[in-house]
């Protein structure tokens, strides 16, 4: 089934000065060849491009001029013969090739269904298929660069290691059990066998922990302003909006009308909540009162608090701080311009440990230090892109949580001086936990539900 | 000027599999060989493709996984070196590698500036470069195919070939007035010239003629469906929207709410006038009254003028045969299921010749006649784009006007007997006006409006 050849256009639907239709298969290069009129495409060298015509064989005339790039396999994203057929722009053109080629008995990929193949035939691991998606979903150059490294294998190569170390402690203790020749063989093995299980243990939970940035980076920090009327909430709001570049990301799909906005706080994109609302009347946030602010940090992983410098503390803003208790949130004082009546060191107490921020939005004051404190809650500075490896797809952290209980598992079982094939068990679970975030011990369906998530022509 | 050497994102914008910057000029290899980590580009054969990665200068490690298409001067589309870098779909990748050649000391490209130095360079003339536009923003099979062969240079041959023809003309001409030396030789140069103005004024006027067809088929064809309440006009725009693959697009730019439908009948694309209004209440269009179909006519190139079999025809019916004078119309007759109570053969001596027909939408009975008469009455039946030229741009049209007046003002002074240096210089004219439609005589400014309507990219 899988030595179908497959077509679908590989550009975003719109009007642009290129489109692409990408053919993937055996069948790939002769049928391109056939509507092809230009050089023939049969006996050109490999990874060449070429300037022709596309001939529909059903009217007998030109429909379109194109530069076809040939790449015989294996050498190619599937691993398979891939042609590139690079029509002008715009929907008409792109969509009549494409016809062209499923009448000469081409099927039309499904979503994914080219990453698949690079996947099924072993040129990228899941993970790494993974990480094509979210590179092209990404909303900032962080979050790229996150993605581009899980693509480019470090998150597979640190898993492979991982795995390697356990699945070595487990043929060590099998070795052990079948030759028991010696009585110092049994102690060995669980030293070892702790050793290494703790070894592995370490590495999981430094993952998990970062896990957190990576979700944050992908997926953007949910970030509500909360506050009393007045205090300078949509001033805020317009101010991170325009210092920082906006991203508006339509959702693809049948929800057209949900629009995102990101923005990009050094690196951190922030996703406001409720701007939508906030967008309709400019002062909607002003309005908000507490009951308002409590339900917008439902859905918050991160809060600014903003306070009025000019006014002492008052109930509203007490029951805001109870409110905020266990989030992460950042305390801002505004209004520093005006005279001072609160007393801000009650608020650092009150704080207790998390940023105060001074400002005066109107001067455009604070606004750099509240930057900061925001990289800082969640990055301890500087974002580390660079050496760091961040799980960022929650399937990933969700088979990462599961490998470290397994392994927490074998660990007691090990306290408990149970007998090492017992332990074994364990330890072999982890092993395969691990093993379906790269899709070694991945189900077919799993797989296909994976792929099915995929843009099309992707 | 035109050696600096430009780079754009040359893909729709948006989420997909592939998205292109494609830089032209003589840096465009240089500086993509030093980002680029792989091969070293600037050995290798012209026309092929890499597999490699972008390594970004400024921070020191690689941004994105790419292909490059490396194509060197002459055979390129601008006649440049071009390259093409081949992300990952997604707006941040592929804005990130477009940012780093830019970094580089490359300027990103105006509108249709690629497609520009394709004119400037003498790939294409002015009448293709527009097609290729054209062939972007087209909206059916018969659009793009008018359109394509526009670019392919059917209009510039036909144009160049008339163009020939006056100039030999008028170099006859000259050569006469030089050497006057025999008598009969002033009566020969004023025949001759008869006969070709002759000749090149029936192709102007063909190509006018069919120039109406050919911008239907590229802008569509305002259609307004028009008759009294509950005639059956809003199953007319159902059936006419649900029988025919509707187009709709989206308007770039500016104005993102603008969405207009078309309906391919038969390949004419069908333009409905009002549908954002009706769609909003489906049955509004059953609500226009006399007045409101008055204002629908305003814009209308087709009108469809319903009437009802199962009533005889009202004053209201008389008034808008009355409106619908001078139009392009087709009367429906609907719901031929009911009794008669139409008199046929009045509506028939009202409608004087054009098309009437009867129908039963309810019953999904003579549609198909209504689309061939629609057909008919625009291209007398089936619409031939196969050898027909079609002149399809305003701006092209307005130039072959004004070169048949000057043509026929050449025509007017030969048979008013005008010394034939004196019907030379509208000869002259003639061929300046044709000239401009492919270029050879258009303006530095005219270009640069022209080519400022590209989208970028291109």
């Amino acid at each position: 089934m899988e030595t179908e050849t497959i077509a679908a256009i590989s550009t975003p639907v719109g009007e642009g000065a290129i489109s692409i239709v990408r053919l993937s298969g055996e069948q790939a290069i002769p049928v391109t060849a056939e509507l092809f009129q230009g050089k023939n495409l049969l006996e050109v060298e490999t990874h060449t491009i070429h300037y022709g015509k596309i001939v529909d064989p059903a009217v007998g005339h030109v429909v379109e001029e194109v530069m076809v790039t040939v790449m015989r396999a294996p050498k190619t994203f599937t691993r398979e013969d891939v042609v590139e057929i690079n029509c002008h722009g715009g929907m008409v053109a792109v969509n009549r090739v494409l016809e062209i080629t499923l009448d000469k008995g081409i099927r039309i990929a499904e979503p994914g269904e080219f990453t698949k193949r690079a996947f099924l035939h072993g040129r990228i691991d899941l993970s790494q298929a993974e990480a094509v998606m979210d590179i092209i979903r990404s909303k900032t150059d962080k979050a790229m660069s996150v993605a581009f490294k899980q693509m480019d294998g470090r998150l597979s190569q640190l898993i492979g290691r991982l795995r390697q170390e356990l699945l070595e402690t487990v043929a060590h203790v099998e070795v052990n059990i079948d030759y028991p020749e010696y009585d110092d063989v049994e102690q060995m093995s669980k030293t070892m066998m702790q050793d290494k299980t703790k070894d592995v243990h370490q590495e999981l939970d430094h993952l998990l922990q970062v896990a957190k940035q990576g979700k944050i980076l992908r997926e953007g920090l949910a970030t509500a302003i909360i506050g009393r009327p007045n205090v300078g909430k949509s001033s805020l709001m317009n101010t991170l909006v325009h210092e920082n570049k906006a991203i508006v990301t339509e959702v693809p799909g049948t929800t057209r009308d949900t629009i995102e906005e990101y923005v990009n706080v050094r690196g951190v994109p922030l996703r406001l909540v409720d701007t939508a609302g906030i967008r309709e009347t400019e002062d909607i946030v002003e309005k908000m009162g507490v009951d308002r602010s409590r339900e917008a940090l439902q859905e918050a992983d991160l809060v600014l608090l903003v306070l009025n410098y000019n006014e002492p503390l008052t109930e509203e803003d007490e029951k805001l701080f109870e409110a905020v208790q266990g989030l992460d949130y950042i305390v801002m004082i505004n209004k520093t311009d005006l005279d001072q009546k609160l007393d801000i060191n009650d608020v650092n107490e009150r704080a207790s440990g998390k940023p105060v921020i001074t400002a005066s939005l109107i001067q455009e004051e604070g606004i750099d230090q509240l930057e900061s404190a925001i990289a800082r809650t969640f990055f301890a500075g500087d974002i580390d892109t660079g050496d760091m490896t961040y799980v960022t797809n929650v399937r990933h952290i969700q088979l990462l949580k599961q490998a470290k209980q397994a392994l927490e598992d074998a660990m007691g079982s090990l306290e408990m001086d149970m007998p090492l094939d017992i332990v074994q068990i364990d330890v072999t679970r982890t092993w395969e936990f691990l093993g379906e975030i790269v899709g070694d011990t991945a189900s077919e369906s799993l797989i296909d539900q994976l792929f099915s998530q995929f843009c099309l022509g992707k």
